[in-house]
């Protein structure tokens, strides 16, 4: 049985960084399969990756390591964390960017022992991919540092229901399509207002024309905007924060 | 024997789309090896996809499972396919991007039974990639759904010989080196007449000088116009679509 | 015990390049395990490439091959090579990209016999694939080609002791970060001179307030100039080959 070892970073690959880490890890974990998920993350986004995290982090089998590293915090003090929960570790810099696997009921949380020689602006390399090695090694969670109690935990933003029934939400996310993601939830028949625009939800894209604007419920379960064959982030001048607000019918 | 899961779309990798896919392509298929070719294809580029699965699908070992989403159409009611075809499989959709596999003459086509909790604008994570995941484990293709009749097949222009003996073609690619992919062929001594600039067709790069145009017959054996040392298609304002004519000597 | 097979190339992925040569790789060498470490250098930037290949070509086992793909001259007469170095195996153009590893006491160099039917513009595929495939394969080197004497090695520019014991050095690289790498290096407390800024030497980012100024010495062992929480090499105009001083205190 293989253990699988991601990698989700804002390093781009250019520069060498990434190949650096994989050489650590290979070199470190000799039966483990490392797996890119992304180095496009936008430099020290860490919400970004946060919510990329929730998409991705349970659906890799039980026994995987998942390395984040969106560290803006790097060269200061901030803790290096590893993180079991629900049958996965993770490692990443205490800033948030780990908070799905940190909610979780199980989850058990150590700060990493900093090696001596550690570069202080490269914990990829010299901590989280040698603790990522040890955890896929089978090394126990413990022997990596000592648990720590009060790790950094980001949240999305929770919609507030008004008097008069609507649900005031923003914009979350924005992505490569122009899709707008809100932290609305619902199930039910609603109108979405954003930008001054009404729209009815709908199914999905093909119950409206090309090139109109429509609001569904997303992939990840959250009411997005779309436009039909086009971007609607774009079209609407949408930006992370704005509001959105849903009213039942 | 491991199994091959390729993995070819316009995700871009930063929002965490593809970590799913990959995911549930590790959770289903533990013992296939799932290899990135691309996510970086412009948004919705069907035809460049088309023209880079025509590249790499018979490169790969027979086998492999090729997933292929630059899918436009997804949220609407366009059919999603598995194809077997020269002893590889690949899945995507109905749009003519899997159009090089079509055309071969054993090629097979199964319209995928879309799962009912499906989320209709991602079908990279709940249609493709359980079907891929199927495939690798050796599930018979017929099991994933109906024969289907009449996919979309897409077809690079076929140039057009006129009265006197030249052959007019056109512009499919720019690549990233601003090299320009002509649907022309040939194998004689040639001239290539672009933008109002006439090429003798040469062997390779080195034949002109730095700061040159040249047509060579490129990598895929069409005729290409690059700049040596420079970008051709910025060079040129070159366009996918613009006319390129090539005259005998 | 597998062997590992990594590409560094600025071919982007796009284009399909990238996949047909995964294609072959795999067909050819169906035991190995294939590694991007990037597709993104910029284009045809051989000392980017080289920097990047000095940090990670011997943090990978003993026995892995390296592919290296940054190839201005492809298309001309310059030679294809194998190198034995280290206990790796790397494969690349005779232009500089390999220096790294050419500079090791025991390295051994091939010019790689070019198959007659490759295509002049795509040795990635036809040339270096087949060549790394075959040294994962156990191939000996020297049945690739000849031994070549010569290869082409470039440095980076060693820094120069001034008479009033200064040290002048270069920016070398700026990464992705806006971090500005220069060639210094320094174990002591000194001084940086750059942009008509002086800054003293810290040991790391947290040494100075946010959106700070820093000297720091880098992962690498190089001396950077870093903007806290910001990108130094925007804020500063800085270019590759622009002089940095350093002063002993």
């Amino acid at each position: 049985m293989r253990t699988l070892i991601t990698l989700f970073t804002d390093f781009g690959t250019a520069d060498g960084y990434v190949a650096e880490m994989k050489g650590v890890l290979y070199e470190l974990a000799p039966n483990a399969d490392v797996v890119d998920l992304s180095h496009e993350v936008p430099p020290q986004a860490v919400d970004h990756a946060r919510l990329a995290v929730a998409r991705y982090w349970r659906r890799f089998p039980e026994g995987t390591v998942h390395i984040v590293v969106v560290d803006p915090g790097v060269g200061t003090e901030r803790a290096a964390l590893a993180v079991a929960s629900a049958g996965r570790w993770l490692v990443g810099p205490d800033n948030g960017v780990l908070s799905p696997a940190l909610l979780a009921s199980d989850a058990q949380v150590v700060r990493l022992t900093v090696p001596a020689n550690a570069s202080p602006t490269f914990h990829g390399r010299d901590v989280f991919a040698p603790a990522a090695a040890a955890l896929a090694n089978g090394t126990d969670i413990d022997s990596l540092g000592n648990r720590f109690a009060s790790p950094i935990v980001r949240r999305t933003p929770v919609p507030v229901r008004s008097e008069d029934g609507s649900v005031l939400g923003e914009v979350i996310a924005i992505d490569r399509f122009g899709n707008i993601v809100t932290n609305l939830v619902t199930t039910g028949d609603h109108v979405i207002e954003f930008a001054r625009k009404r729209l009815q939800l709908r199914h999905t894209y093909a119950d409206v024309a090309p090139g109109t604007l429509v609001a569904t419920v997303g992939s990840s379960g959250l009411v997005e905007i779309a436009l039909r064959d086009g971007d609607a982030a774009k079209a609407l001048g949408a930006e992370i924060g704005a509001p959105v607000r849903l009213y039942p019918i």
